[in-house]
């Protein structure tokens, strides 16, 4: 069902009262899909619709819909109500909606879970946001070494209802270390008496609780994970993030590179739903910096009011060749900025890619020279075409230098190398093509 | 194994001539870490190594070897050899490298492959680059609706070896049309007896063959699934997309949009690889572009020489003035392309925003404006200071709407939204800000 004729079905429900009658109808609609549905109707309207659906998949959909979403119904529902749906969602999902809770709204919440639900919570949210731990599940599959394969299947089919997976089973030892990993297609491969022992992968890939979220999400891509075992630093296993997380992971950290190119500070929410007040606060910050980085350039400017007076076919000409070191350089710091979030290049690469940039940045400044020298000559004669020339090659090779390096230096410095914007870069790039520009005109020209 | 120490292992082995005894040591090491160990040797060096393993994953790490090390092999190593290795590669990977190798390559190659490979290999590179059909691989279990889950499992188990996973196994009709999926979680808990009818889900999520294979990604991502079952325009099954390649695709996705802010075109390499003259044809066309740009704003500026001459403090807050009203658009803009990307906003939604945007950007021209004037009044007096704090309220606004509406206006006639990039807007920004400023100081100041 289409999302229009899906909230439709719904509105009518609602309002004929044959809600009790959706049940079946909504048996194949995938929970996202309900989910954002569901969104379009306000919190009571919501909750009766929510309730209609089997518990299991109510606590699904409801780990579907947006956080805002998550905690205006926790607000809105009583305790007694809410609480079912929240002991059935995954620890992970839990976790994120308690993160997001005041302390009162969890003070009212945690009575509600079991003991070990509780301890488990608290636990979860106890790591520091964007780390390995913050976005683990402790809903996993554990098995014991001695398992012949058919005891091993028993126990994940006893298990497979309450783990996030079963696909990928992990065996620890008494004190809880990780030992290996075993995947439920080895199991179905193998005979049912053989010692699960000899299908375990000794050496599996893990992380720390620490790890940065986007390095956990680097690691699953480039071993194509279903999932990924977590270790504190005992080593012993304490979650797992699988590669559903994983995609959201990565689509949020490049969401938040690209807002960074911009100098957009990072947005908790979309820019949709964003109100006019953050998203005011996330962006007046670097505009106003960078206000007082072009200062650099007006002063560069007014340095040589002189030269511009008696030449002023040279203004002509500012804003291309500023222009042109500014884009280059846009151009090298994202090339920079992209292959160090992706892994690809590392901070030991720049001196190799300086000198790549050289030659590539040299070709186009004598490219975008030839573009300009006569229109150089044709507003402002030949003094004016070699002074014009001459600059652009030097401010493109200038900026490119600029940009390339910019994010080694940030990353050298423990900052993030995103943080090297395209604004900031041709701030930095105007001041050195106007200071470039103008000095060689003073020389060339003289005064 | 740390990436050096396997180097070395390698080398060594190599060295000694003890090559047969490393298959029992590389065991456990994962094939993404044999394949970026390998990658530091010469092909025949790299061909010995790769084929002391067992044949199976000898496919294996081949995948895994960057495409052009994996043209450079087929280039170098005789069709004999190399032929095992094709035939036990998954028929995504295959198909992808058949893409990269010239016509008389694959020529070469093809009478390698048994009848039924080499007709699936044709179907797989035939679908258009870009297109689910270009990533799906058929490799994917099939399963009759009338199978019991003990049939089910029995058929599972005996297809495994050969299928990128059984996770999600499909149900066809006699037609290949696609009825259904079954998860092996639902067979591992059903009752052994029960008919897979009952397990069914009848209303599968699917996509086309030429569905574009950023939407693929995204469906998957939003779906959380493992696999996405591929249909042609006869809703015949041709193929699934797994996880693991969506990511790759989201990750290849956001890297050329990253790129595309920066005015870089498609590399189709990492920056690392690829060479000066495909980094210089990736760039160079934008920065020529630009500089036919950046000649409105000269003109601009050439336009209004006089107002320049007799008031040439005004050119002290010239770049604050353009770059500002860039940077503002430059935000507005990164915004926009990347919520268009992930279809966190569509074009209908531009109208709404728009209207944010007027605050957002009318709160950071006063910020803006309050900003300056101090400084306007310090090196102009007050008639300067009311000049350029009037301008750059006006050119921050100028510079958000703009920077907002052009992926719009690109998406609207099917141009890629992520074409508005920051130097484009900026450019467009700077013409905007140099009229402005002067329009605005030829009227307040007089001449």
């Amino acid at each position: 069902m289409e999302l229009p004729a899906l909230i439709s079905t719904l509105r009518t429900a609602l309002e004929s009262d044959t809600v009790h009658l959706l049940r079946e109808r909504l048996d194949d609609v995938h929970p996202a899909d309900l989910a954002s549905a569901l969104v379009e109707f306000a919190a009571q309207d919501l909750w009766t619709l929510l309730t209609v659906l089997p518990r299991a998949e109510q606590a699904e959909v409801f780990g579907y819909l947006p956080a805002e979403e998550q905690v205006n119904l926790s607000i809105n529902i009583s305790r007694r109500k809410l609480a079912p749906i929240i002991r059935q969602m995954s620890s992970d999902e839990r976790a994120d909606l308690f993160n997001r809770l005041s302390d009162e709204q969890r003070e009212t919440l945690l009575p509600a879970l079991a003991q070990a639900e509780r301890e488990d919570l608290l636990r979860l949210t106890s790591h520091e946001e964007g780390t390995a731990g913050a976005i683990m599940t402790s809903d996993y599959a554990i098995l014991a070494a001695e398992l012949t394969v058919a005891q091993a299947l028993d126990s994940l089919r006893r298990e497979a209802p309450d783990k996030e997976t079963i696909y990928s089973a992990y065996v620890v030892d008494a004190a809880r270390k990780l030992i290996g990993v075993v995947s439920l297609r080895d199991l179905i491969l193998a005979p049912l008496h053989m010692p699960i022992e000899e299908l375990i992968n000794h050496d599996p890939i893990y992380a720390s609780v620490d790890m940065p979220q986007e390095e956990v999400a680097s690691l699953i891509a480039k071993y194509d994970l279903l999932a990924l075992p977590i270790v504190n630093s005992e080593h012993q296993m304490v979650g797992i993030v699988t590669y559903d997380d994983a995609m959201d992971v990565a689509a949020a950290e490049a969401t938040e590179d690209f807002h960074k190119t911009a100098t957009i500070g990072k947005l908790e929410t979309s820019v949709k739903q964003a109100g006019i007040g953050l998203l005011y606060r996330k962006r007046v910050f670097w505009l106003v910096i960078l206000v007082f980085g072009n200062i650099f350039s007006g002063a560069g400017i007014a340095h040589f009011e002189g030269i511009i007076a008696s030449h002023i076919a040279l203004l002509f000409f500012l804003p291309l060749l500023i222009g042109s070191s500014g884009n280059a350089g846009a151009q090298s710091g994202t090339l920079m900025v992209r292959a160090l979030a992706t892994g690809e290049i590392k901070l030991r690469d720049w001196g190799y890619l300086l000198g790549k940039e050289c030659l590539v940045a040299g070709l186009l400044g004598l490219t975008m020279a030839s573009a300009v020298v006569g229109l150089g000559w044709w507003r402002g004669g030949y003094d004016i075409a070699v002074v014009v020339s001459l600059t652009m090659m030097l401010v493109v090779l200038a900026g490119s230098l600029i940009g390339l390096s910019l994010p080694f230096l940030l990353s050298r410095f423990k900052l993030d190398p995103a943080t090297a914007s395209g604004p900031l870069i041709t701030s930095i790039a105007d001041v050195a093509g106007v200071v470039l520009y103008f000095s060689i005109a003073t020389w060339y020209l003289g005064l």
